[in-house]
Parts: structure tokens; C-alpha cells; sequence
């Protein structure tokens, strides 16, 4: 494919005007690199943003696939990302003797670097806009015929793309459903470790500090991406400031906000805050008691169940914000207000009327419908009655079997061709699996399973039996061989012969589960997917007619570049600063979990400069997903790394507030300090500032964290609505999560 | 005392017509024994009530004082009431070795029964309204004033009423404040366990199978109430009926439903719907994952957290009810609608509006206030920061001595003169303690604590210190004394004097609480108790004014009475029919838990009839607290014991649904048959059934639960929200729960 390809400014034929009606009064907004507003960024800032900036921040972005942002930021491959991005990998790379995550990881030479089992970093080469051939074949259809249609067709033209597994094709539908861009990655999958702090300076305050600010969090992680072997050289990265973020300097976030449900009907947003929120907050809340008291069992259980609690903790402390916000009658009165303005607008034109008056109440009924099947929904398809790594590699490989034979308009759309290279890579990854866990998640998740279909439930009496939750995960676990990735290599490729001859446990549940999970999901499709799809095209349109294209679309887990400044807010009777200094840390420290600083901090206090800004707030607008972004100055270089978003910004989810929405980063010179000064890590310093030696001055470091990548299991327990929809971010399409 | 004195007929001097005008159309209602529909039932189902039938259910019905309803069922003191009401006693009662919850229990001979640690039995002896009384003092007064006159009055009339420890009274207040009663109880304290089966039958499905139906539970227990060392001889005591409940029979209920939220304004209601119910879900999940997991840690952790982790499920489910229900627009519609009626009747009428038509908007500011206050009043006051049985001996020890030495009109409601033989049965219990969960429930709450008032609330950084909540917790609980009762006598005999000398930790511990929780108290109660009782009263006042007093107040943990019939319900595609039988838990069982029988059964079916009902259902108006109710026919036998609700019932906290809400039961004579035939209790048949020898026809049994009774600490751990207003009833004054 062409390199640094000039993106091609189109969002859709249907869509004239392309410059945008800036909104220069406020920070709001997850732009698209296609339809940036420039013109509002140099009213409000007196920033110049041309093309060419554009085009280089872009290709110096980065995305990890599972569910985070980031970016290059070296000529040879160098990533940087957050601690918690990067927290799967550094897990994986762990033992019980050697646990990367409590001790950290510095490479001290290429050569040390550790190879990721199941990471992926994505570059935006480019977008092209497809949405004039996907009406093509979708005009005229009604719900169902419509959903098929647009389906077999993206799956098409992502197949006619992705002509290399280094090519990585994704149709992305904006405005959820006006327009289809198709966005192509150049697709890295030898992703290697070159650094990472310890957990407790990565995420020092731990959950009780989470989502808030002032902070002290160095929640950085480097790594690198390979190509044959060897380091990637990279056309575009992203140089290093000197001296970060200053107060009121405008700032660029380019990063990849994995969801935002600002355009949904308020029928939608009802669903969530009345059913779907609270539903996926119980469900988090139960794992968090379970797996925190399961860390008590033992140091090794404490080790490989952290990752999968913090997620746990995240999603819920992100998703209470949501509802918090829902449920405050001021914030849901404006939601209303707006839908009841463009409603009107439209009523007021007969043309308009007709079109698409009827959008809402259908994309409400559908909502009924949703509420109706979401239980055997997301229990039995999405898997959310299922959790465990194992049963997944089960479920992939009996479903695969039977989807890889059929043409690929017929196939579920996870198992299209160009979405193989991402599944056999977590198929076929070398991370360690853990019984233990394995069998006391899949104990929940049954236990879950019986609990909200009842015990009486036809599926439910299949899958249990006379056995009981724990009997039944004890003896699938304890029974499979799909720990051994041989054995899954083996059945993937012996295909369906293989795997209708495998006598595994956990083939053969899935096996039990599945046609009643494949009834669902046909269900489900052509009764809530197709009759919502279908009408959100209409609800674009309406709303580019009344409104123009002025707008942003909601976030997709695509690249969004926002602007803003770094400005702190009011608080009642306070006003928070927008910086912290590493100082700052030691101060807080009581030595206690999660308040205590590693040994490497308390031996370096002497070296490093306690007045080095830590962490700082930005007015950026973010979501979950855009965690690993980096924070950009005017000139495009690196002043910081997104972590973490203020309290405030979780109901950003659905509207943004300028006045207190707030996003968190760790402070770029924080992070040159703590590398140089107390981690030795002097060959990345280099590497971030190959000119620095002259401009070193006092430097200063930070961390914290936004977690929006969630490990593929701990998304499913803690499931209960779309990932996406939800907090952590990443809809990962091989592994969808609770509706 | 009189006994059986003729209740006082007369809820309020403002109230002139006391006879109800009927509500023939329906079987809602959780009347008073002063304001019986007498007609309305005679109307509908042809039988006549008259004031002795009045006289004898309610001397023959009893309370569990700590959250249950039970019934008088021989002359000789014996009580049914359902076995997860008596779940506390028996596991009191247990020993690792000898795990009665397990085994189950019957006293072969009167010398055989067990004293239970903590049990109080009342019986109602009269009613008598104070509500001139109550009003003369507060006449005129505004809010603050208004809440600290109302308390002295109330705690001045208890005082002059409780001339003895055998005695107890309390005022009630009815229809939220329009009236008050005061309610004369007979005080049992000596009572003695004779019969409980095996959680395994009691239970029978567990959480899956609880609050629905078709049922197979023997949730049944029998106490005895002892006076000097005997078993008190009783002048009123239920009759047993020869065969029980037959489909179609009218049947009522006698028991104290624990609290209802039909008389609530919207504002409340809301309140409830989108915060107090969420929080308190979320924190019962978390408790729930919580226990489920520290159980694991082997089988006496597994014994002595089991009834906390039933109470935490228990409520769960029942709490989801209410929000479901809440969040349903059909039925939030309904309360909207009732609302505006009533606030429409009374700006209709300008006196009307002059003196009531602001209390509406008046509770609704208190319930802002409310909000704002809740967490520092919860954690804090309300102990949701503290559940630990220890740390709550502690909070009275150090509370009394400060509350005993003021005047009684002075003093915490819950330390008033009338309250302390029921405080001090708790305070000096012998019930053990168990210091392993006592460590977990402190642990758990210390960081709920945290991270609800946030790391850097002043009082957290007081308690905490440097410590972690754990470290705290652990210290704490291995320091202090007062798991030895005598420590704890000699501190409530030594008072103020011996609790200052204290060195115990956890004195300490509340010492450094104490003014914090005193201080949020009082803003508390000034800004949300008083507004909102004084213009209950308001509201009430206008609701008799529009609507006459033909309506029954929410209930209160009193004794109400409501009628019905055996009767199925329908749901969608299917027909659910009234009765279960003994042979259906047979065929139901797996053999694993939930779903397996005792050994006692398995071993015992060849004995059993088969084809006795089990349990069953009716359609009288019930709510938590109303579990081990009696089902009693027109004569005023016993056919049945109410242990559940259906999952319809759930939303009758709010509403009653005739077409779809059911009580839950044993049917009489499963309990006769399982007595007889499996447990050899056949001293407790005899006694049950005096004459019954020649009326012994094949006789079934049955069993289930609906839990209301809640040991204190699983309540602390649990709550979130008034364990009244919630749903495992019983509001203890001296364990209040969260708002």
C-alpha cells in the first residue's frame, strides 16, 4: 500500500458541505481527521492547522487493537502507550517468580525487548469514503434484507482491501449509520516490550484515586513494533517537546474514543439508564467482590486476577458516572431538549416528515424488542453465562469451522476474512491461561447463566444437567485440552472434520450451546440490529438536513483528533490547578497498597526533581479508548500522555461540559525524568529526545489511569452492555459484549 | 396489663368515619386491626369478621422483634414462624461440630430446647391513640422544632406505657404522619428453639428458586416463649385446620409487613428510583460476590457467612424487583398519575391549598438535601462504614454512656428508656462472634468508606491514618475485648466513666467516628427528618381531606391483616396453578445444592405422601416482614405459613397488582406430614393438633423463603437503604440503616 497516502476528504457524496460550521465557543468535539474544523481551532486559539499537520499526527498515531490508543514516537518503531494499555502484555510476560507488573520492566537493549503474545498496533493509512456503494445495495430494503445486505457488503469490500494480513481494512459507520468510511491500518503484530514502571508509581492511589485529579500516576509504557524481525522504520513519529504542557497552552488529542452514545434516541438512553446501566453495574459490582476476595486466596492469585479487578473497578467507576449522569434531571432535560427540537425541526417539513418522521418510535420499538431478548442474548451469545479464555477458544473454533465454509456474505461478520489475522492471533496466542481463575470465572458466569434465565430454562437444564455451576466449570477446565496451543493450531486447521470429531468438554459445550445461541442471535439481528440500523440512517439524515454537517460523529473506536487547552475547573468552594509535581507523590505516600511508592522511587527521591509537573488536566474532549493518546502542542510534538479522565468527564459519555469535563495526562517531561533519572533507561531518553542533551533542563515526570482496554475475559464477566457502549473501550468484533 | 383488652377503636381524633367505605373490587390492602374493611371482605367473599375473630388473630399473632412474623400456635407458648426467620438463633445455636443450619433440629422433650441468644417475641395487646396527644405538642411548631418535640413526646408516652421489661411499647406512626398509635406489646425474651428441618428443605433451590414459584419449600420453625423458666401459658393461640388451604378458600394473612412506599410523593419515589435503590444494589452485589468467595475459603467461613450471603441475596433480588418496577413507565406512570389526582383535588380547593398544597414541593428540597447528604450520613452515622458486630457493641457502649446520663427528651431516640431491654439482649448475647468474618466485614466496609467519601475526606484520613483498611480492620478486631460479655456489661454498668477509661481499639475506634457521626446526624435531621415529618403530616392530612380514610397506611413493622384467596396467576403463554406438591421437590432435586434434599427425605420418601400440597399460593397483599405470617381460614385456623412472595410481588412495595402479586406459603399440612413422618416430632404434632388423631387423612407439607429478618451485621453490610424502605424489613431504632 501507498505510504502516507493524503486522506481523502470525503465523509459521504450526500454530505456538500465539508468545512464545518465551527463551533468556536466551545472545546467539545472527537473530529475526524477528514473533517477537522480547522477554522474553529484558529478563532478560538490562533492555531493554524493545515493539512499536512494533519496527515503527520495521523500517521504518527497509533492504535492498539484491543482497546487503546497511542503513538510512534521514534524513527525505529518506539510506541508509547499507558501502563494499563500495555497491563495484558506485561501480565502475560510475567511468572510467578517473575512478576513484571509488581517489579517493572526496563530493556536494557533491543535485544531484551519481550514479545507481546496478543498485542497489535494499527497506523490510519487512510480513508476512503464507501458510503455511496453501500446505499447502493442496501436502497429500498426493508429491516432485515437491509442489515444482511450492508453486512455481506462490508465485509466485501474489507475482503477486496485487505490484501496482505500487514493490511488491516475496517468500514466504520459514522453518525451512526449516515455515512461508511473505510479505514485502513498498516497492521503490526510483533509488538515488544521496551518499558514499564512498576503497577504501584503506574497506578499509585490505585481505585480510590481513579477518575480523579490531583494525581500522581507514571501510567506509561513503551513498546516497539517489529517488521521481519527487526525494528519498523517508521516514516512519521511524533517528537518530543521541550518542557511539556504549559498552563493555558492548547493541546491536540489524536486518539481512538472507543464509544460515545451522544447521538442515541433518548429511547436508547432510557434503555441504558433504566435497564442496561444498571444491569451491567450489578454484574461488575458481584465480580468486584468475588475477585477481590479471590485475591485473597494466595500472592499467585492475587498476581493473575489483578488486571481482570482493575477492569472491573474501572468499568464500574466509569460506568456509575454514566448513570449518575443520566439520572440528574438537569443533564437528562437537556438530552431531551435536543431531541425534541430536532424532532420538531423536522415535523415542521413535510418532505422531512415523511422521510424520516417515523425514525424514533420505530428505533423505540426495536428498543422493546432489545429488552425483551437481552438476557438469552447476552448470556448465550455474547458469552456473558460463559466466561473463561478457554471457553472462548472453544466457541471460536466450532463457530469458525462452520463459518470459514461458507461465502463470506453468509458468515457471521467477526469471522470475515479480513478479520482472521486478529482472531488466530488471540487464538493462537503463547499467554499462560490460568486454571484457577479460569474455573472460578466460568463458576460465576454458569452461576450468572442460571440466575437470570432461572433455573428452569431449557438451555440452562442442557447445559447444567444434575451438575452445578462449579461441578460443571470444574471438570470442563480440569478436561480440555485447548490449553495446549498445538492442540487449538490442530483443530483450527483440521476444520470442521476435526472439530466434529474432537471429543474435548469444552468443544462439546459449546457445541450444546450453540444452536440455541445461533436462534438468539438471528433474533436479535433481525429484531433489534436491522430495524436500529436501518433507522439511525434515517436519523443521520435528518439530522444533516436540519443541522448540517457541523457536527462530530460518535465515537467508533476510530482516530478523533480534539483540541483544547490545559486549564484547571472549579470545584465547590475550590479550584482545582491543573498540575501536580512529582513531590506531590511522596507527600501522599502512606507506604499502604495503594497508596505505597516502589522501592525505586523511595532510593531515587534525591535524584529526581520533585518540582517536575506529574500529572495535568486539559480540556480536551475524550472518552474511553482514547487512553495512550498522546497530548499534542501546536507544533505536534508530544506534551503529555492521556490517561485518565476527571469524574466529571463520564457523563461525557452522552454530552460534554466544557466547564468541568476534564481530561488527565501524564506530563512528557515527568516521564524523560523518571526514565533517566530513576529507571536508567537512558537508551529511550535518547531514542524520545535524540537532540536533548543540550535543552535538558530540571525535567519533570507523571502517571495515572483511564482504563478503557480490558482484557478479553475480564470484558466478558464484567460484561453487561457493549463494551463499547459501556466504558472500557474497544468493541472487538470476534468478542461482543452485553447489550 | 389488661389482657386481651379490647383495642381501642380510633386511629385519630381527626379521622370521624372509621368505617372504611369498601374496596370491594380488590384484595389490596395492609389494614390495621382498628380499621378493618369488615365489609368490603364480607362483600367479596361472604364471610363475616367480627371483633372477637379481630380480638383472637391478633393476640394470637406474634413478631420477631429483630424483623419477622410469627404466630401463636398451642396454649403452651409455641410459635411457627418460617426457618429463615429463626436462621439466626439456629446458627447461634451451632458449633462447628454440631452445624444445626445443616443438620436441622428437633427437641425430643421440652428440656431439649435451645435458648435463643437474641430472640424477642411480642404480642400485640392494644392499641391506643396518642395522636392528640402527639399533635398538642407540636402544634405550630416549625420543622426542626417540629421533629424534636414529636421525638420527646413519643419517648415521654413509651415511658409512661413500659412499666415493666415484659411490656414493650412503641408509637407508630400511620399514613406516614397523619396518625399515631401506640402499640401495646407483651415482650418475650426467654425464647427456646424446638423444631427447625434442614436448610437444605427449608431452602429447597436457593437463590435461583427464591421469590418464585412453583415452590418446594419447608420454611418453617417452632419456638417456644418461656415466662419464669416455663413455657408461658397462652390465652389465644391459632387453631389448626383439618386439611389446610383448598384452591379458591378466602384466606388472611395477620403478620407486620415491614415497610411499603405507596404513600411516598414522586419526588421520593424518584429518589429511590435513581439513587438510593442503584447504591444500594450495587453495594449488595459487591457484599454478594464478596461473600460467595470468602465462603470458599473453607467450610466453617462457609457456616458462618451463610445466612449474611442469603441475607445480601435476599435483599438483592427483592431490591431489583422494586426498581424494575420503578423503571417500568406503565407503572411509574401510575404513581404519577395517582399524584397529580390528589395534588389536582387539592388545588382545587383553596383552603385545601393554602394549607397543604406546598408540601409536595417542600419534600422534594428535603429530598435534595437528602441526597447531598446521604454518604457521610450512611458511612458514618448509619454504620455503613462499619459493619462489624463488634464495632457496633462499641457504638452503644460509647453512645449510651453519653445518652443515658441526659433527660429522655434529650436523648437519641434509640437509647429512650422503652428501647434498652431490647438494646441490652443484643448488647449482652452470647451469640458467637466470628473474628475472621468480623475482620472481612470491617475490611470491606473501611474501603466502601473510603472510596465513597474519597481518600481525602477529613474523617477517613482520621480513621485511617496510614493504615490500610485492612491493617486498620485486623488491628481493631485481634485488640479488642469486647467479645467477652462480661467486658461489655461491665462497660454498659461502669457508663460514662468506665467507657472514657477504655482502651480498647475499637472504643478508640468509635471515639474518633463519634463527632463526625454526630454532626452529619444532626444536619440530617434537621434538614431531612424534620421537613419531611412535618409535612407528612401535611399530606396525610390532604389525603384524608380528598379521599376519606377508606385508604390503609404504608406499613410500618406493625400488625396489619389482609384477605384474599388460594389462587393461581397467569403468565404469558401459560397458566401457574396454586399448589406444588411434596412429590414435585423429588423430582425437582439434583442432588447438588441448591437442588438437593436432605438425607432425612431421600431416606424418608417412602414414608411421605406424595401427593400432599406443598406449598401455595394466595392473593393477599404482603411485603417483607410479613414472612412467617399465618394463613388463616374464615374460622381462624391455620392453613398455611407465608415465607415468600411470587417475583410480581416485588413491585408491591409501591403498588399492589391483584392480577399478578402472590403470597407465597407452606401449606399446613406439609408441615403435619414432614413432622410426623420424617422428624419424629411427634410431641409437636400432638400440640399442633390436639384432637387430630381421628382427622388424620394422608397430609402433605412444604417449604421456601422470603426473607425479610436480617441479622444486624448482614444488614450493616448489606444496606444502602432503610432496611424498612428496602426490602429484609425491620427497622431496629438502634440499628438504623442507609439512606
Amino acid at each position: 500500500m501507498k505510504k502516507s497516502s493524503p486522506v481523502l476528504i470525503a465523509i459521504g457524496a450526500a454530505v456538500v458541505s465539508l468545512v464545518a460550521v465551527p463551533q468556536a465557543h466551545s472545546d467539545e468535539g472527537m473530529w475526524t481527521f477528514n473533517n477537522f474544523p480547522k477554522q474553529a481551532v484558529k478563532e478560538r486559539y490562533g492555531v493554524s492547522i493545515d493539512d499536512a499537520w494533519l496527515d503527520h499526527v495521523r500517521l504518527s498515531s497509533a492504535r492498539l487493537a484491543q482497546g487503546c490508543s497511542a503513538s510512534f514516537v521514534s524513527a525505529s518503531g518506539l510506541v508509547m502507550t499507558n501502563h494499563h494499555c500495555a497491563h495484558s502484555c506485561i501480565e502475560q510476560l510475567s511468572t510467578p517468580a517473575r512478576d513484571l507488573i509488581k517489579l517493572g520492566y526496563t530493556a536494557k537493549t533491543e535485544a531484551d525487548e519481550l514479545k507481546c503474545p496478543e498485542m497489535e498496533v494499527n497506523q490510519l493509512a487512510e480513508i476512503e469514503d464507501v458510503t455511496e456503494r453501500v446505499r447502493k445495495v442496501t436502497a429500498g430494503l426493508s429491516d432485515q434484507k437491509y442489515n444482511e445486505a450492508e453486512k455481506a457488503e462490508l465485509s466485501r469490500i474489507e475482503k477486496e482491501c485487505a490484501t496482505s494480513p500487514d493490511l488491516r481494512c475496517d468500514v466504520v459507520t459514522l453518525y451512526r449509520g449516515g455515512i461508511y468510511n473505510l479505514y485502513k491500518y498498516r497492521r503490526y503484530q510483533d509488538v515488544r516490550l521496551a518499558f514499564a514502571p512498576e503497577l504501584a508509581i503506574a497506578f499509585f492511589g490505585g481505585d480510590p484515586d481513579n477518575f480523579n485529579f490531583p494525581r500522581y500516576n507514571l501510567d506509561v509504557a513503551f513498546v516497539r513494533v517489529y517488521k521481519d524481525g527487526k525494528p519498523a522504520m517508521l516514516d512519521h513519529h511524533l517528537a518530543w517537546s521541550a518542557g511539556g504542557a504549559k498552563e493555558g497552552e492548547v493541546t491536540f488529542v489524536s486518539g481512538h474514543p472507543g464509544s460515545t452514545g451522544r447521538l442515541l434516541t433518548l429511547a436508547q438512553t432510557e434503555y441504558l439508564r433504566d435497564v442496561a446501566l444498571p444491569e451491567r453495574l450489578l454484574r461488575l459490582a458481584e465480580v468486584r467482590g468475588f475477585l477481590t476476595e479471590y485475591q485473597r486466596r494466595g500472592p499467585e492469585q492475587k498476581r493473575t486476577a489483578k488486571h481482570m479487578l482493575f477492569s472491573a473497578e474501572n468499568a464500574m467507576k466509569a460506568l456509575r458516572g454514566q448513570h449518575g449522569a443520566l439520572v440528574d434531571p438537569a443533564f437528562f432535560g437537556r438530552l431531551r431538549a435536543e431531541e425534541q427540537k430536532l424532532r420538531q425541526t423536522v415535523a415542521g417539513n413535510p418532505e422531512w416528515q415523511k422521510l424520516y418522521g417515523g425514525a424514533w418510535d420505530a428505533v423505540a420499538t426495536a428498543q422493546e424488542q432489545q429488552k425483551a431478548l437481552r438476557k438469552p442474548y447476552n448470556f448465550l451469545e455474547l458469552g456473558l453465562g460463559f466466561t473463561s479464555d478457554l471457553y472462548g477458544h472453544a466457541r471460536t473454533l466450532v463457530r469458525a469451522a462452520e463459518e470459514r465454509g461458507k461465502p463470506i456474505e453468509k458468515r457471521f461478520r467477526e469471522y470475515r476474512d479480513s478479520a482472521l489475522p486478529a482472531l488466530t492471533q488471540r487464538l493462537f496466542s503463547a499467554a499462560p491461561i490460568h486454571d484457577e481463575l479460569e474455573k472460578a470465572t466460568l463458576t460465576f458466569a454458569l452461576t450468572k447463566l442460571r440466575e437470570e434465565l432461572g433455573a428452569d430454562d431449557p438451555v440452562v437444564r442442557k447445559v447444567l444437567g444434575k451438575e452445578s455451576p462449579e461441578e460443571l466449570a470444574n471438570r470442563v477446565i480440569s478436561g480440555t485440552k485447548l490449553k495446549d496451543v498445538a492442540v487449538r493450531r490442530a483443530l483450527w486447521d483440521g476444520g470442521k472434520k476435526a472439530v466434529d470429531a474432537a471429543n474435548d468438554p469444552l468443544i462439546k459445550l459449546f457445541k450444546i450451546v450453540d444452536p440455541d445461541a445461533r436462534a438468539i442471535r438471528k433474533r436479535f439481528e433481525d429484531g433489534v440490529e436491522a430495524p436500529i440500523k436501518k433507522n439511525a440512517e434515517l436519523l443521520a439524515k435528518a439530522r444533516f438536513a436540519a443541522q448540517g454537517t457541523s457536527a462530530y460523529p460518535d465515537a467508533t473506536f476510530s482516530l478523533r483528533l480534539s483540541y483544547g487547552r490545559v486549564e484547571g475547573w472549579q470545584e465547590p468552594g475550590r479550584k482545582v490547578t491543573p498540575f501536580t509535581t512529582v513531590a506531590g507523590a511522596f507527600e501522599r505516600a502512606t507506604g499502604r497498597e495503594p497508596f505505597d511508592l516502589p522501592a525505586t522511587w523511595l532510593e531515587g527521591r534525591a535524584r529526581i526533581n520533585g518540582k517536575t509537573p506529574f500529572n495535568f488536566v486539559t480540556t480536551n474532549d475524550i472518552i474511553g479508548g482514547n487512553s495512550g493518546s498522546p497530548v499534542i502542542n501546536a507544533k505536534g510534538e508530544v506534551v503529555g500522555l492521556v490517561f485518565d479522565g476527571n469524574i466529571h468527564s463520564l457523563g461525557g459519555h452522552f454530552g460534554f461540559d466544557e466547564a468541568k469535563n476534564r481530561t488527565v495526562s501524564v506530563h512528557s517531561e515527568a516521564i524523560i525524568e523518571s526514565l533517566g533519572k530513576l529507571y536508567g533507561a537512558d537508551r529511550l531518553v535518547k531514542e524520545l529526545r535524540p537532540r536533548a542533551a543540550r535543552t535538558e533542563r530540571g525535567g519533570p515526570l507523571g502517571g495515572g489511569a483511564l482504563l478503557r482496554e480490558t482484557s478479553r475475559r475480564a470484558r466478558d464477566v464484567a460484561a453487561g452492555e457493549p463494551a463499547a457502549a459501556a466504558a472500557p473501550s474497544t468493541p472487538t468484533p470476534a468478542a461482543p459484549v452485553a447489550r
